[in-house]
C-alpha cells in the first residue's frame, strides 16, 4: 500500500455519479457508486455478497440493487434486503461493505479505511471550489503511475518550462527562487513575481495595464491533494505573500486518488474570483487545462515505466524537489501512524 | 490443479478433429489431436521430442506427424520413427507423450493422469446423445473462468431468472422448490412443476393442450459434466419424478472441461425424443441454445474477474446453492483420493 | 541472466544510429543512443539521473541531451552539465552510466559490464565485412525468443530442409555429414560437398560450368555471434577445408543480442567477394535473406511458448546438434568465469 488509510478520497465529480450504478476502483478497492431518490450518494463494495458478480451489473430498485445473477436485493447500507428466494429468510450476516460518502465541492468523497472513523472535518478545504464570488470547473484523466510522481508533478512547477514548453512553460518560472514551508499535514512552495510584466493570460485577467506582483503558491493538503493559489495584482496594490485579494485570483485544484499501487485517478480543476459569470471563458480555459494535463500524462507514464524498467536507480532530489520531497514524508509518517508503510 | 486427475475430459467435438493436426489445451497439458486412416483420433503432447516445436505445425505423413523443425517424424503411438537424418538409428527413448482417447456420444474424451489407468467404463454416460430415438446437436464456448463456476451456473437454474430474462428466464422457476440428492459421485437436483400451464415451447413441443407436469432435473456427473432432463407430459399421463417417459423429453448436456485453472472449454448440446426428423428445429433450437449461452459468458467472466479482484471475499452458499455445494464437495474429495488438492 | 557479462554486444546498424536519440533495450539495460558532431556514437542509461524520465524523451543540445521534465543538461560522458536552476553548481556524483561504443564492421557495439575492463580486441573479427575486394549489407529482426535458440538454429543447418522449404531448403543438405571443431571460444561445423551440381544461385555467381566443390562453415564466435562462410569453386581448382577462395564466396553474417532473457535483437547480413559493385544484386538479395529470416522468426516463436508451456520437458539433442551443444556449453562457461549463471 502507497497510500495513508483511514482518510477522505475522491472517487468522482458530482457530475459522474447518478441513479444507475458506477464501478470504480479507489485505493484498490472495487467500488459501485450511485445516487438514491434523495440524491445522496452511495458507495458499496462492488461485490454481490452470494456469489461476488459485480453489483454495478445489477438492476436499480429504487434505492436499492438486484443482483444481475442470483437476485439477492441490497440496500443502499449494503444489507441484504431479500433472498433469491423471496420467501425465506435474510440472515443478518449478509450484507456488503458500506463506505462513508461526502459530498463537497463538487466533488464526491469516499472514506477508505475503518467506516467508524470516518470524520467529514478531514475532508480537505477545497473553499474555492464553493465560495460566494468563485466560480470552479474541472475534468479527469486516468493516469499509469504512482499518485506521488503526480504530486511531486504539481509540487515543482519548475517543469513547466521543458514539458509544457509549447503551451504554459516560461523560463522565468526556474528563475525565481521559491520558499518552502510545512503546516503540520500541509506543505507550502511559494513564487513571489515583484512588479514584473504579467503574460497575455493575467493581463487580460486584469484587465489593466502596468507591472504587477505575481504569485504561485503550490499547497499539498494531506493525503493526496495539491491546490495552487495564483494571480497577479497591481504593484501599487501591495499585495503580500499573505494577503494577495486584491487583483484576480485563482485556484488549481488537483486531487489525485490512487487507483492501485500504479494507476491515478487524477481530478483537476480551477476555481477563480474573475469574470465569474462568463461561461465561455470557463469552458475555453478548462479544455486549455485538458491539454497541458495531457502533457503532464505522457511524462508520467513514461517516467513509471523508467522506475519500474530501472529497478537498480533510485529517484534524486534536487533543490527545486523540496516541496515534493516534504510532501511524501508527510505521506509515509501519516501511513506508518495508521500502521501502514508507503515506503 | 483445480480439477480431478485420472479422468476423462472432452477434448473436442467429433466434428473438430480431422486429418490435419489440431492443437488443444487440456487441464493445462498441451496436446494435438488428429484422426488417422481408419478415423480412429490420436492424442499425443503438442511438442516434438527434440526441441519442443509443437507438432501441430508439423506436416502429416500418413498417419506420423513430421516436425516442421528438423523433420523428426512422430507416430501415432508417440514414438520417434525416423531421425532428422533418415539413416541415424532411431533410440527407443525418443517419444512424446500419448493420451488414452475414446470417441463417444460425438464427443471426444482424453485420459488426463496416468495413461495404464485409463478406463472406457469411466467415461460419463451421455446415453440421450447416442440412443435410438433420440438426436443430439451441439456448440461450444470458450469462457475465461475457473470451470467450477461453469458447474455452479448449471446446478442451480434459478439464474435463468435474472441472467436470462431476456430470453428464457421465468420467476416460476425461483419459486419451485427443490430437492437435492447425492448419489456416490453424482449429484440430482430436482424441480417438479405439477399440473402447470406449460410455457410456448413445451406447448409446442407437445402439440397437445391441458394442464402438464413439467420437470427439471440437474444431475453433476464427476468429474465436470452436467445433464438436465427436462420436459413436460400431460397430467393424466401420470408422470412421476422416477418415470417420465409419457410426453416430450430432452437432456442438456453440457460439459466443462479445463483449459487451464482459469479458462474452460464449454461443450454444450441437447438430445430429444421429439420431431427427430426435424433439422430446421435442431438448428433453430442450437442457435437459441447458443444465445443464452452467451448470456451466461458475459455474467461468469464478470465473476470470475470480481474473485480475483476481491482475494478477502468468499463466495457463500444459500439454499438454492445445495447442488452446486454437493458437487464441488465430490471434486474436492476425488481429487483428494488422487493425491491433489482442488481447495 | 542468461548471456555472458563483460563483452561486447551488437547494438544497432551505423545507419540506425543518428545525431537524435534512439531508445534500444540491451541484455536488459535501457540504452539511448546519438551520435555526437563528430559521428562518433554515444551510449547511456537511458533514465535523467533526477526523476528517471527516458533521456530518449528529451532534447539534443550540441553533443548533450536536456531531460523533457525539468531539463537537466546531461553530456556525452554521462555527467550533468547544467542543473534544472541553471544558476546552480552541478554536483560531481549527478551523472549517469555511460557504455563504451565501438563502431566497426558497419556494426555499433557496446560493453556490458564493468566499462573498466572493456577491450576492443574483443569485438568479434567480421572481417569480410569491411575488407577490400568485399561487399556488405544486412537487415534486422526482433524475435520474441531466447538468444540462444537463434543460435541453435544457426548452428545446426539441417533445419534448412524444413523449416525453409519453399525457398532455400533442400534434402542433400541433410544427407552430406558434418564435422564438428572447437577452439577455445568458438565452435566449427563444416559440410563439405565435392564434386557436386551446384543450386542455381551458386551457378549464376560462379559464372561457368561444371561439377563445384561446395562447402557450409558455421562459426559461432562467443558470445553470441554466427559466422557462415559458404560457396563454392570448380573442382579443378583444387579447394580445401581450410583454403578455399578460388570461386565465389560469401559469409553470412548473424549477431544475436539478448534485449531480455525472452527477446532478440537479430543482426544478420552478408558479406561476398563477387559482383561486389551490383548493387541491385545486394538489394534482391538481403530481400531475399529476409524472407528466409521470416520463417525462422517464426518457428523460433513458437519454439519459445512451447517451452514455456512444457516447463516439465527438455530440449534434446541430437547429432546435428553437437554445434550448438558445444557453442551452449562455451556461454555457460564464460558466463561461469565472470560469476554469471547461464544454465
Amino acid at each position: 500500500m502507497t497510500w495513508v488509510p483511514n482518510r477522505w478520497y475522491v472517487a468522482a465529480w458530482d457530475s459522474e455519479v447518478d441513479r444507475s450504478p458506477m464501478a470504480r476502483t479507489i485505493c484498490n478497492e472495487r467500488i459501485v457508486l450511485y445516487r438514491k431518490l434523495d440524491r445522496s450518494v452511495v458507495a458499496l463494495r462492488d461485490a454481490c455478497p452470494h456469489r461476488l458478480l459485480p453489483l454495478s451489473l445489477g438492476f436499480k430498485e429504487g434505492d436499492s440493487i438486484r443482483c444481475r445473477y442470483h437476485g439477492l436485493l441490497v440496500g443502499p447500507d449494503g444489507a441484504a434486503q431479500e433472498m433469491p428466494i423471496k420467501s425465506e429468510r435474510v440472515p443478518k450476516a449478509i450484507c456488503t461493505q458500506r463506505y462513508p460518502v461526502v459530498e463537497r465541492h463538487r466533488l464526491v468523497w469516499v472514506w477508505i479505511g475503518d467506516p467508524e472513523r470516518a470524520d467529514e472535518s478531514l475532508v480537505p478545504d477545497f473553499w474555492p471550489c464553493s465560495a460566494p464570488g468563485w466560480t470552479f470547473d474541472g475534468g479527469y484523466n486516468r493516469i499509469e503511475c504512482d499518485y506521488r510522481l503526480v504530486i511531486d508533478n504539481l509540487m515543482d512547477l519548475s517543469h513547466e518550462t521543458y514539458v509544457h514548453q509549447g503551451s504554459i512553460g516560461q523560463h522565468e518560472i526556474l528563475e525565481t527562487p521559491i520558499e518552502t514551508r510545512v503546516e503540520e499535514d500541509e506543505v507550502y512552495v511559494s513564487r513571489w513575481m515583484a512588479g514584473i510584466d504579467p503574460p497575455p493570460f493575467w493581463r487580460d485577467a486584469l484587465r489593466s495595464s502596468g507591472p504587477v506582483d505575481r504569485w504561485q503558491i503550490c499547497q499539498f493538503v494531506a493525503p493526496s491533494s495539491v491546490l495552487i493559489d495564483v494571480g497577479v495584482a497591481p504593484v501599487e496594490a501591495g499585495a503580500t505573500l499573505e494577503t494577495h485579494d486584491h487583483g484576480v485570483r485563482g485556484f488549481v485544484i488537483d486531487a489525485m486518488t490512487p487507483e492501485t499501487e500504479r494507476t491515478t485517478h487524477y481530478f483537476w480543476g480551477m476555481a477563480r474570483n474573475f469574470d465569474i459569470e462568463d461561461a465561455g471563458f470557463t469552458a475555453r480555459f478548462k479544455a486549455q487545462q485538458g491539454q497541458v494535463f495531457d502533457e503532464d500524462v505522457e511524462v508520467l507514464e513514461a517516467q513509471q515505466k523508467a522506475i519500474d524498467m530501472n529497478p537498480d536507480l533510485r529517484l534524486r532530489g534536487f533543490s527545486i524537489d523540496q516541496g515534493s520531497a516534504r510532501a511524501r514524508q508527510i505521506i509515509t509518517r501519516l501511513a506508518a501512524a495508521e500502521g501502514a508503510f508507503a515506503g
